[in-house]
């Protein structure tokens, strides 16, 4: 009846490493060991580190971006096990709240290196680059993005169930399949990583096992969720998740106070440690009842509201940026109309990392508008002129103001 | 000071041949002829007959559909010449409404069959469909899709000013070069196409060679928009359109009484005949004032507003159906997406193909979530609940409506 | 299935002088004749002149609301015999649209003078005064309040069914005696005025009748609504109203392009003549069912929407000009809270009358905030920032701007 | 740049009287003792008792409403010295953030006696009831009123700044004016109580002096704002105050997770213990600058947003429970509006008194609709359907269900 405060199911420690904590780990798979015990039906807070543990800092240096060791991503908090839950079952996740660490009012985005993680845009801007974003309350703002401001839509980058060792076996034969088929420059996907493999409280031999087999965080999957990076995925809303072993193994972390539709700088989101509320109740048969092949949500009702008109809205098309004509293919599009965006607001004094990080962090609508008139795909992105705190109309005299710089690299 | 009416630049005539009316055309090139002259600052209606011109009709057989001519489309009002526009400048135009003609409150929309247009799930679903839907004020419902019924987010599927020269040699080549490497069984683009031009009021030996050069409407393209399909280019919207030719030549066509982000049955929006009213501003130099490449819109404040919280959001990732793996492959993961939603609204008693064109009727949302964390982009589709006349909610029973049918073609 | 149009129920004649119109009536009685049936589930059109009749024209002169004729006013349109509707029943009525109409894209709002109709604020503003409201598409703006322009929330200000004779005698009874208990200089109410009543087909023994027994259209009454002025009762609602009366006798008129919480110059919303959409359902003992005693609603999804925090907003309490305190008199605190925001406003270079005549046509917003802590009622009032084409922050520099002035009569 | 924490200005202590904490004070006087400085333009976190310093407690039982001590309200937190601040500045205050105590997740709403409180519909309620609301993140829920739950749309009833001799003198001379016209059985207006009154660290003579000469806070007034209970003066929201005494001299309380507008069981938000992030910043001269005599604000972009077309929303106007009319007293027109809510609702099983605090505490909206047409005032009060578990609307069969009941008081 809520006499007192709601359970910690998890503490995150700020000054240990993450990866003595074990109540974290950094890869799926379904034998790293529950790190708590969770009723159907109960309400607890689970405290996350930002997703690098720790890595980057608050200062005006983006060495730490550059230099981020990869292979610690992501830390989850879990895998937690849910009472009751079995294998097709599908475990409702109510996302009550979720907040910043109260000693730590501020986050972090950041555009990785080409070499070291790259980004949606990194063709183009190849160096690494940072900006500290400050939390005043439901707010933030950021030093090294001047003249902008605007409400978090907080949410978690990442949550989900366990793989069964059936799909965890499935997702490393299909992203082995197109990793061994790459015949690009480019990495194409991610195979398991051995090192700074953090198994939550396994024992060496497990630990080992697990470091071996896990998949990789990074990417969302059909099957679980986990990576999603669903700016809308906020404060009330209710995630339905499959459930492929027993007491579901459930797992929490990637959390932003804030992301733009696609987090195309990669390091996009504002990512921040803080501790999220949710309420788990496990809907027992639900895969089969809901047809469900990967998770569905209802969205929370109290984002951060624009008006409809308050947008200023960017086409973007599948011809890139050589005048290459592809067919249908929405990612080149979305990358076109985010060149768009920053060509836009350039104008005003930015440098194209402060907006290329702003696309990536304040919460822009991107859209698949047209998607089946040979050979255009058209996507659009909408970008809430409110956030601003000039004048950013088409038809507004631009006046260049002294935007100063986000941090960049030490050469 | 409005104390009569509004000009209307253009009439249709719903009882005439499309390609006998001078006003309209269906291709894009610099030397179709004015249809009509629009003063800058100028305040117009115009009307516009359905994208097909006439060629769907208000039955319950599918024949149409099936056997539709698509050289002929899209039949666009114009060219206008808007005073005093010249290449280089902004053409911004209000869209201050949108509305069926009064004669003619009904729409319709279609899943082409796959050898003659196919459409976004044609490999699933490659037969002919239609729905007709009948308006009733701001709503729309139909006989075809029972259990349904929603407010019109009413907008042009295409609007735009006419390729230079140069501009239509550059689509000519990038387009064709695209035809000229396509190795798949599919048509990749659409090349110029002789038969069923319309060139508006020219004469023979110009229409002849308009006819050969003229780009196919179907696409949208980066240097002037034109087939968008941006849902929320609705009414109160201001677009800003690049100038390649002396007076503008700006056309408009294919109005939608809604559609959902993607049009994904191709003609997938509520296709009607209608009149726009539009307020055209010329925006001297604005192509390099505003750093444009390609247009850019600020909505209008009036779309049917359903909650944030009134949505169910479906997940989509780029894995295909064959469980291949594709890296950050956007067109696929909302593939998959539209995949989900059809699975689940399965279960209320509706055919594939009725979900199908909903999907790309109504006011779906299609956003991209992530589109950096390889190999998986992940999209989102997110469905007004609160259009259905049952409870859609994943907690809810199930329970199975007489749905009818769509119309399906004879076979 | 809407092949063919929606039928229209009943035209008006701009040319002819609204007394002569059979389809209209100005005053509510059981026995106005019926203008017209429709059925049960029907969808109709029905036209209705501006609420004066015509009185006002598009000039700028105030001498027509000066010298207004209210003993006119409303002319209604209908009343309409509702198939199967009886005494007990409710009258389930959807606005399916609401337009002006096509020839006459322009309406008015008016101050009333104190010796003539007055207003809210008439002790501050005695004066007449009008702006005229040109239509472009869904916005509209005035040269009469310049540097303003919005999207309307169109609306009929009155539509309700007939009182029956019980109903009648009630009213006359009730208002009769506060009448009868009035000790100031001020009308507290209008009892039946013979003068100028509009009984519309009735021959003459029964006009008579009528016009000597006739309740005044003017205020809104709780038995069968009537002039609520409700301006979010707009597009898209659904409202469920009381039948008296066997057939129901609704009439509808009033209708409003747009309109301010409270409409507070009388004459105040955006007054035009206008065509609206009507569904119109019976549901047999509803009033029983529904425990009701006065109408409800289901308000539309198509709003103008500006955003929360689009909005400045006033506070206003029960303390009048002349420092008297008022024990929770909600009307005296918005009329403090009116002031308020023509104190704010006038900074800008417009004419007190102008912003008065704002506030009742724009669609501000008036709360009840507070009342139950004595002796202070507090309400508000947030005016949409986003109708001035300047900034009108509290922190933004105030520049005056060539505001001209609104319509005033001649002295 | 927020490295560390925000600072907390104030902290409340749940274990120790209310009367004993110096940081708190229960009257509006300009020589209570500063509890905390604060610099212009700084962010600081401000603790707050509930509004009775925890008289009510969380049980099942409505004694401690029926006995509450009212000479003990409002305890607020402060007065800061808000360094620069001077008299005809402005104080323009940024609600970063409101939150319940992270220990006390829980709040309650009541019915006071109509002997001891009362409220707004005391005539038909007069007994003592209360309902205990549990907080879940956003969302809150009471067992004492079952099959609702809502996001909070969190805010403090009370802020403002000091009244200066002369304001507080006006204010004694007015609500005595009206005390001493009172010729009803009821309380007009409350005047200074020496008992229980609460002057922070005043020492003795001090004391005494304000508890002679402080007013009570109970009512808002237009001079400073104080308890306006204005549900979307929420976070985000920046509330302009007139400055009366040097440093401003500014106090906050009365918290609620939320309310409806109106507030009308009077102990009707949801009253908790919690804190509060401001931000200070003076505006020099603005008084004069804004034609500034009550506070103004901008409300937050985050509200819970349920959509226009998810209200159903109900009529009132000024004529009372007895037949008799009032002219345009909105008042009067408003509580028949909470009357018709309650109608409505009790067909589901609820007891009145659960509906009357859900009307309180629930976000409704209480608009003010006509305010001219003699003489009906005609209010509407719109309640967001989607807070029920179940269908509300009009034509859904109605199902009884188990409502309990809430806390009542021991006879």
């Amino acid at each position: 009846m809520g006499h007192k405060g709601i359970r910690t199911a998890l503490k995150v420690d700020l000054e240990k490493p993450a990866w003595e904590q074990p109540g974290l780990h950094n890869r799926w798979h379904p034998d790293v060991p529950f790190s708590g015990k969770i009723a159907n039906n109960e309400v607890v807070k689970i405290e996350c580190l930002d997703w690098t543990g720790g890595q980057i800092k608050n200062n005006d240096s983006a060495d730490d971006i550059k230099n981020v060791d990869l292979t610690q991503i992501h830390y989850l908090s879990g895998p937690f096990d849910i009472e009751t839950a079995e294998p097709g079952d599908v475990l409702v996740v109510e996302i009550q709240d979720v907040q910043p660490l109260q000693d730590q009012p501020w986050g972090f985005s950041g555009v990785f290196h080409k070499q070291n993680g790259g980004g949606f845009l990194d063709e183009f801007y190849p160096e690494s680059a940072k900006a500290i974003w400050d939390f005043e309350g439901i707010f933030c703002s950021s030093r090294h993005v001047p003249h902008v401001r605007f409400a978090g839509l907080i949410h978690p980058g990442i949550l989900g169930c366990a793989p069964s060792a059936e799909v965890l076996a499935e997702w490393n034969r299909r992203e082995g399949e197109l990793i061994a088929a790459n015949t690009t420059s480019r990495d194409v996907a991610k195979p398991p990583e051995p090192k700074s493999a953090h198994a939550g409280s396994a024992e060496a031999s497990l630990k080992e096992r697990i470091a071996k087999e896990g998949a990789r965080t990074i990417p969302g999957r059909p099957e679980n969720g986990g990576n999603c990076d669903i700016k809308n995925l906020s404060r009330g809303s209710k995630v339905y998740l499959p459930v492929h072993v027993p007491g579901a193994k459930f797992s929490v972390g990637d959390l932003h106070f804030s992301q733009g539709d696609g987090e195309v700088s990669f390091c996009g989101g504002i990512e921040m440690a803080g501790v999220i509320t949710l309420k788990f109740t496990v809907m027992k048969g639900g895969m089969a009842k809901l047809g469900m092949k990967s998770p569905i949500f209802n969205p929370g009702p109290v984002e951060p509201q624009f008006g409809p008109g308050r947008y200023l809205t960017f086409e973007g098309f599948s011809v890139d940026e050589h005048g290459k004509q592809h067919c249908l293919d929405t990612t080149v599009a979305y990358r076109q109309t985010c060149l768009r965006v920053i060509e836009y607001f350039r104008r005003y004094g930015y440098n194209d990392y402060q907006i290329y990080m702003l696309l990536s962090s304040a919460p822009v609508q991107g859209h698949i508008a047209g998607i089946v008139d040979i050979p255009n795909a058209c996507t659009t992105l909408g970008v809430p002129m409110d956030i601003f705190d000039f004048d950013v109309r088409p038809e507004a005299e631009v006046v260049k103001l002294d935007m100063g710089s986000c941090a960049f690299a030490s050469s």
